[in-house]
């Protein structure tokens, strides 16, 4: 059993890892860090965790966590991890950093898009990118995991097979990409989060600025060979969970019809457990992935315009966030992929 | 392992029981019944089950059904249940009946509220009211069960310390239900169940004259040892899951304070690990037991009219319908209550 | 062309008020006070009136206000009105308080509810309640009214022509009320009202100790011309707008079917043009109301407990605080009481 | 008092038609004509109009609507228009077609799209298509006119500037577009129209094969004199109202910032009432135009790929359809085109 820490355990990304990980039948969750329910049982937060067996919360302490705790979640926030992960690393802890500290290799950009000097530099030369689907050997004998965002996420399996086909015009895509509000955390407060402001309302915001740009870029390059810049849009559906990102990119003549696309991409994912790729006529639904780690991926060509159309459907607190921090964790300590992390949707 | 078979699996109660019965270690559904869907995957159904191994959808057919598995849920609707219930019985299957066939002793009451006449007459009789809070033990010699319905299940939880405690009024009894939309089910087409019809609005429905309200009064006349009449109101609530059953009674002057209700309940609830009886200062939401078999309640004394007033949350489709119908499997089958049972709501 | 101002116009009831006074032949909107938008437009706090012709917003000042218009709206909040009624009165002008503060004629009752002390109790006495299908007459004459609370609009209109009947038994009348979001207003911000905290979920709140209690006693005994207590237990539904009240109450054999507590109820609001009273067999939606003044109800006898249930739904922000407060000031300023009122529901 | 006829009342856009002209001085509703509900009030179709004084609606009737009406509104679907309009045209009538039988001037395109052989191609080439903003002189005079969609004009009105200018890659353009559930309208009744499965999950629909994408390729072409193709993505919001359309363009050197795109739409939209062009740093939310006939636009310049980034947001069932017919009505009648159609958003 994998004695297991979540730090910031009381926000959506930290009540989701404990969803995940109570069913998981390798670890045990020892140690829960927060703040603001230190001392208390982490169901006063979430109610929906009474009757489990919990630790209660701590105000995080290097020292008791290293006693307590073997490998480490971090989901407070940006600009936590790369605070508590240098000394937990020295006690030989293994490390997920939800948020973003770690994921920006080329650190100018990094302060670009997060307004932050990094104190922490040569990790993030160390730190692997956290999308095992296609990093798992690297994210297998690291010590140190950048988790993927959750925009970053879909955009990124919605798009590396055709970046890596070498028959898309990588000047042309396109990321228009639409999530539910949990996003947002559970600590911001202001107007705009309020339920009445959001409820029966869509709008994009951080049009052409949104961070996971970054990301995105440096993912889709890795998987071109070549530097690629996207444009991406993101959306607020008035809903809790899910992301549906509708990814635009001109194709080749080679590529004839949606059928294949649809190879293209079957072969890509082949042998990825959480990757359905569905068959033509079908799209997928955030609901369809609702509480869970699989995205759903559907393709289109659109022959009028020579233009691909993918739609990819995630759970962004699942394969998003928590959902894919618990599959990084199963590759970095050698359980099957899908060990905690096979339950369906709920649906409806 | 013991194979279970799934009747009128594509509806949501249905889709439901997969859905938990996928996470029961003790089972394997070997058996799944389609009119719709017969002859495809239960993924055509619901994507969200793509990837998991099931049996394709037949058509129902008797002799196969024998053949391939032990125990049943019908889940089909009411008046399937007396149809298929005696031949499965024959065969020495166990049977677990979701909807109302067998719940109403009185036949008479059975047909005012039902409409129906009822063709297993004899099977009503032999039938036990699946409320394992309350029959546990004539459930585990049963070999079938008619499961409680979703307002009653609020219903009786919310009330049945107090009818049993001598304490209430039993004429004052009020029931105003609050139920999601899914109890509609998945195959009743017309305007008044599309998405427009439904999102933000309220409204109560069969005022007064609801068959849940039959074996409401039944199983609270029967805690209580005397004919106890309610008043019982549902409503609509534009959200998927999850019941808020508010029920009020006049209590007498030894009910001194909410303290007295909690004691009163916790000790009643005690063994039940499904009961979450809250403390004073909280109260319930549907959405900290969406997608569980968990029951939360919380107590009110309103000193100022000497009501007791019980507020309780359930997910109709899981405490109200299938989770409760596995829960009914455990006992029958001698597991843990729990099994298969355990995962918090997904939240938010 | 009555000069109106509002103070707290960036507030829901505030934002609401101008939205049916710029409909309203009669008055125009000359003066706008509210802290948070002091010296912007107030489009930059609802971008929904973008194009339309409004004073800037102010900081409040007697002073300004006094000069700049004649018929006031308190919007703001709880203990706002006993502040700024007197000098605005000593002016000669006429004065709405939206929020409670003149509601309570007993100040004990107020202090024990509202935890104030009140500063301008000659005023309480002077104020009439302003709930136009009781007292209009006195409306008419009044300088100052306590416009009627958002539940209690329900809960009265519900139950008045029961109460003044002589066929109810006052001692057994329970309001199980259930509101839309909007009521908590804009300015309140804790995790509580976040959208994904509210969204999918139903809860009670407030049980046996909601303020509302005082006023919907008030009015109720007032009615029966005898002291009537009544259980009042509210719950929030996660949409933005709409009441909808169930109001029970044990009556007498008199009553012989939901058709007798059908007309009673329309002779009793014969006059009056918001309340519509539905035939048996339909029930009100929230919908139905969405963003109006009118309050829709329906009448059912439960002739096996021999009980009336009262449903009775309105748009909390319409008639249950702007609009009411509308139809007020229509009754003080002798226009018709409907106008500037009469646009239907936006539906779906 | 023009007299006004409505044919196809009952739906969705009917109601919506009903609301606006209730509210227009210069229009009284004399005959409502609807299949389902003939011979009974429309309030029974929508008892939020209980209390308005409408005709009774009555089975279609060339002769009684000729002699009942002389402007017609025909919203009762795809394929009506042209058996109605030819007789009613006879009659001297006017005639506004909201569904698409009259948009596409191309009839092979319009078969290829909507699967029927057309039977009044006369009037195709005599009707107007109806989105003042671009055709308003030529809707002046008009006495037919083809009601522009409603993706058509989140679309067209997000691009028609960019498309005139000369400035934009006219082969670069995307369209993504997200709607409310109404524009499915109240007719169509199957499983994906439920509550259940639509509320908390969206996905896209139609990819590359919508029937909005012919008209919207049309008026594009016109406003930028040369035949333009785009790719066109529509999706479904969990809600009601609304449509949120995010288009895509790459624009020359010459536009160097936000601002500039800024310039070029205020300028084009300066006389345009109902399109409001939001300064920088503001997205555009349907909340804020719902129930109205406003048009919220903002142009972000993307700045690292040279792509124009439209966001534009509409009601779908008001610019998108009814607010736009009477609009349309409005310029045909020499009204001010803001005759009816003031009222702001109601808001939450």
């Amino acid at each position: 059993m994998i004695r297991v820490g979540i730090i910031g355990a009381s926000g959506y990304a930290g009540g989701e890892l404990v969803r995940y990980l109570i069913a998981h039948p390798g670890v045990q969750i020892t140690y829960l860090a927060s703040g603001t329910y230190a001392g208390k049982p982490l169901s006063s937060a979430y109610p929906s965790l009474l009757g489990q067996d919990l630790p209660l919360c701590e105000k995080y302490d290097i020292e008791k966590a290293a006693d307590q705790a073997d490998f480490f979640f971090q989901a407070q926030g940006n600009g936590v991890g790369m605070k508590v992960a240098p000394a937990l690393l020295e006690y030989g802890k293994k490390f997920i950093d939800v948020p973003a500290d770690f994921r920006i290799k080329n650190l100018d950009e990094y302060t670009r898009y997060y307004r932050m000097q990094h104190s922490a530099p040569e990790l993030v030369e160390e730190a692997v990118y956290g999308l095992p689907e296609l990093r798992a050997e690297e994210i297998a004998k690291a010590r140190l995991i950048a988790n993927c965002g959750c925009y970053a996420t879909g955009a990124i399996l919605a798009l590396a097979p055709l970046a890596a086909s070498g028959h898309a015009d990588l000047n042309s895509i396109i990321v228009d990409a639409k999530s539910g509000v949990s996003g947002a955390g559970r600590s911001k407060l202001d107007v705009s989060g309020l339920f009445c402001e959001v409820n029966e309302g869509f709008k994009a915001y951080a049009v052409a600025s949104h961070r996971h740009t970054a990301e995105i870029e440096q993912e889709i390059s890795a998987v071109a060979g070549t530097d690629v810049k996207v444009s991406f849009t993101p959306h607020l559906i008035p809903m809790n969970r899910g992301i549906l990102t509708t990814a635009y990119a001109g194709v080749d003549a080679s590529i004839k019809g949606s059928e294949d696309l649809f190879e293209m991409y079957r072969q890509f994912y082949a042998d990825q457990p959480f990757v359905v790729v569905l068959e033509n006529g079908h799209q997928p639904s955030t609901k369809n992935v609702f509480g869970t780690n699989f995205c759903h991926i559907a393709l289109t060509l659109d022959q009028r315009t020579g233009r691909a159309i993918v739609t990819c459907a995630i759970d962004n607190m699942g394969k998003g966030a928590a959902g894919q921090a618990v599959q990084n964790l199963n590759v970095m300590c050698d359980f099957d992929q899908t060990t905690g992390l096979t339950a369906p949707a709920v649906y409806p």
